[in-house]
């Protein structure tokens, strides 16, 4: 299975493929897209939708995660990361790709084990858990635990059909 | 000149394309869709992307206009407004077309004559203007009217050019 999570933000937007065969977990790619706000928001927001579409497009992933948000600090910044959301979605699930949401919470317990953990223990958990050279972004680390997230939660899904 | 207006939102998205040749106005085609709130996000958003793109295929607007947004009510509908817009407008800028926000106030200044207009009366001004055989759906007009808006608004631009 290879499933890319994406971490989307106006400002900065994470990916990262992760890439499983039974235990092991393999990173694939990652990087962060960032934007200056003195471009005009249609081009931001197609930057966002253009970059994620060429990642797919190189990576070949197969199902696509990102974190679930039901609420932001206030109006500005919800509707800045909404846009941001909303154009990586629809350029994910327009390559075909099935988007799955998970909630920041569940996210953070499934990579570091509880659902509090800083920003710098998920990226030293992924550099762990992935064997990666160097530390990732925090913005592609977020993504890629979306990522692993996912692996872990259809790895229970199939051993509780298999249960059935 | 063939203009698509888009206003988007989670629950209802409204678009309409207007040409116009000199100073005649008329509406192309136009329309709602909605989406519940039991299917989950990624397919809602999936389907306004894939909506508009088929409009812009049916239509071959040249180029788009949303209405800008600066705030929401609360950061709740600011997230469902903004995942909107953000589908939305990387959808009609992946088919090629550039994206011209409009403010709310411009808009209805710019159809009705004044800022504060009601729905209503942008749907009667946009049955007038677009010589309609029957009154658009509320957020239809508001879609047609951000077309119109734009049409104005680069007739005025080629005016200045001319004289400058």
């Amino acid at each position: 299975m290879r499933v890319l999570g994406v971490d989307p933000g106006l400002t900065v937007t994470g990916w990262g493929v992760v890439e499983t065969d039974g235990s092991r977990l393999r990173a694939i790619g990652y990087g962060t897209l960032t934007s200056d706000a003195h471009t005009p928001l249609p081009l931001r927001l197609s930057a966002i939708f253009h970059r994620l579409v060429q990642v797919v497009g190189e990576h070949r992933p197969g199902v696509a995660a990102v974190e679930e948000v039901f609420m932001a600090r206030n109006a500005a910044s919800a509707l800045k990361l909404g846009q941001a959301r909303g154009a990586a979605m629809v350029a994910v699930s327009s390559c075909g790709l099935v988007v799955h949401e998970y909630s920041a919470l569940l996210i953070k317990k499934s990579v570091v084990g509880y659902g509090r953990a800083e920003k710098q223990q998920v990226q030293a958990m992924m550099r762990l858990l992935l064997s990666m050279a160097e530390l990732p972004p925090a913005d592609a680390a977020d993504a890629l635990a979306a990522a692993v997230c996912h692996i872990h939660h259809a790895a229970t899904m199939q051993k509780l059909e298999a249960l059935s």
